[in-house]
């Protein structure tokens, strides 16, 4: 995985996008060379196709399948619409250069190819990893939003212009964006034991501050939120690649919950895709529990806090363990807190007592 | 400005904070020796106080005072809040902590002040500011938004742990977050000529990946939409320290011409803050009427929109020059456009062929 390994991790990447991408050309020269209509067959999106999977710990895509041809004047657009995407996609990276999926609904104009609107554009780039097994982010095609990452991580970059650089992730306290080049840096080096991500940018400065990434060995992520797939991605990478643990500390209610769930399991809306789980994360807190006994200013749960718990208690991936207990355990105190009510205790209450606590009792979850 | 120099602008500010802190502090104990109910006079918030200076070219607070004063009970409340605010901060300043605004609600907790909202303690917050004729980023009080910077820039840290640290913010092509650390940083040396400001981060890493920095010596800032005060303090500073001109780059929608004003000349409710504006700061698009000369996709503008600029018509900022004109333009074409339009014509027009000419343009504005 050093620079002197010609066969990055990006460029494998790369490699594997194209080879795809070039399968799927080839197919539609084929099918009108032998003159018939061209034709491609994807897994079916439908409700009744995501299914839960036990082993792989996350939603599937089930057997269903659809089709969409030339020859049925129903599928026209979106075939059209497709095959654009995938010749679009081809020349970004070939280019080597990235888009956002706003900007992919612009550039179809320059094609004469027509999306209403930019959730139509979106539907077809889901179509595309469909078809590819592969997220956009693989195809070069980015969201807008961002979080960041700190610690002693030194990544080795592979985009033009910056190929073989390394830098450390330590050297700039207030964080580095997980943008593009990040997510497809190489993992050169690190002392760190252990990732921490948290949801909010004030926690992760907090942590930055209180030299967490050297008093418990961990680089530390900021989700910003529900983390986007690209932060989900650089979490899995740093599991898999490094080895190391994941420990997600989010808000005491359910969204916070299900923020951790997502990270561990992933969303429904990625059924269709991997690498963007890690099973063995562990949600460590806010716990509904932790409300109680560290007696945190909380805030009573509104009717649809308590909507969402009912939903989430169907979901098969909350049936066991803590993920149901908690739910539970907040229905019944009818309160949530936040990251930041700690702060009622002392201001680094949360990384001097309430980390090394979570910490320790996560050994046994 | 280099490491050699013992006295930082950071340690200027810190300085002077405490020094007010202090004055504070004084004219309490005071006031309580001299066996009167202790008070202060801090200028009037209300809308009738908030005036248009001419001069400043921003919205400044008028001569009228506001009294708390323990005496009556209608402001011990209130008085009491703002003290212990006070001496809040004045631990923050003093362990170089960073607080946000809701670690401050929280904080409250601790010693039985009491807030019914973190509405409240953001209002006590401003009141600080006012008393102070401080931004809270001052005295270490930092909301959650970021935004991020990039380019040929070198800066010094002051921030504990990182002193006299260096770091090129062209090293890391995601971008850096404009943080405690980065705002607080020494600008030891640059080779930029500009400053270009741009509200969206898929825009930013297009200009990166495009090599705009070098093409135009560019610093790189990404407003992430309204740009929160730590970034218009930033570009404050790029402005006033390294005297380098700020070019605006946003939606072409009313939205964008404020996001460029409120730089240019700060918000309505920081009348009472100075080292927040860029007057000298150009907004360069996407206007009205580029909308028409570029031949941009664009969307019809909604009732809200339409009445929004009825009312910056009449803000006394607008009355001018080509911000009361693309007012104009925008209500007649009846349209707007996003930065993101010129995709249309390749991902790389607007930095090729849109950013020339409009700079180009702007040396006339």
């Amino acid at each position: 995985m050093s620079s002197g390994d010609s066969k990055t991790i990006a460029s494998r990447r790369k490699a594997e996008v194209k080879r795809l991408l070039n399968q799927l050309g080839q197919k539609i020269y084929e099918d009108l060379e032998n003159e018939m209509f061209p034709e491609v067959t994807l897994a079916s999106r439908s409700v009744s196709n995501i299914v839960y999977d036990e082993q792989l710990k996350q939603y599937v895509l089930g057997p269903a399948k659809t089709r969409r041809s030339a020859h049925n004047i129903k599928h026209i657009r979106s075939f059209t619409q497709l095959i654009w995407l995938a010749s679009f996609v081809n020349r970004l990276v070939e280019t080597s250069k990235t888009s956002t999926l706003r900007d992919v609904f612009y550039s179809s104009q320059a094609y004469g190819v027509e999306f209403n609107d930019q959730s139509e554009s979106d539907e077809i780039i889901t179509d595309l990893e469909v078809l590819l097994s592969k997220a956009r982010e693989d195809f070069n095609v980015y969201p807008e939003e961002r979080s960041a990452i700190f610690g002693d991580l030194t990544i080795e970059y592979t985009v033009p212009g910056y190929e073989g650089r390394r830098l450390n992730l330590a050297s700039h306290p207030d964080g580095y964006l997980i943008g593009p080049s990040l997510s497809t840096a190489e993992f050169v080096d690190t002392s760190a034991e252990m990732v921490i991500a948290v949801e909010k940018g004030g926690l992760f400065t907090r942590f930055v501050e209180e030299n967490v990434h050297k008093r418990y060995k961990a680089l530390i992520v900021d989700t910003a939120g529900q983390p986007p797939r690209s932060t989900r991605y650089m979490l899995k990478r740093l599991n898999a690649e490094l080895k190391l643990p994941v420990y997600i500390l989010a808000d005491g209610d359910v969204y916070g919950e299900h923020i951790a769930m997502v990270i561990v399991s992933g969303s429904v809306g990625a059924a269709h895709l991997r690498d963007l789980t890690v099973p063995d994360a562990k949600w460590i807190g806010v716990w509904g529990t932790d409300i109680v006994k560290y007696r945190l200013p909380s805030d009573p749960l509104s009717e649809v806090d308590v909507k969402r718990i009912y939903e989430l208690k169907k979901d098969p991936r909350y049936a066991k363990g803590i993920w149901q207990r908690e739910l539970d355990v907040f229905l019944k105190i009818k309160r949530k807190s936040e990251l930041e009510a700690f702060a009622k205790y002392g201001l680094t209450t949360i990384v001097d007592k309430y980390l090394p606590e979570k910490l320790q009792e996560a050994k046994s979850l």
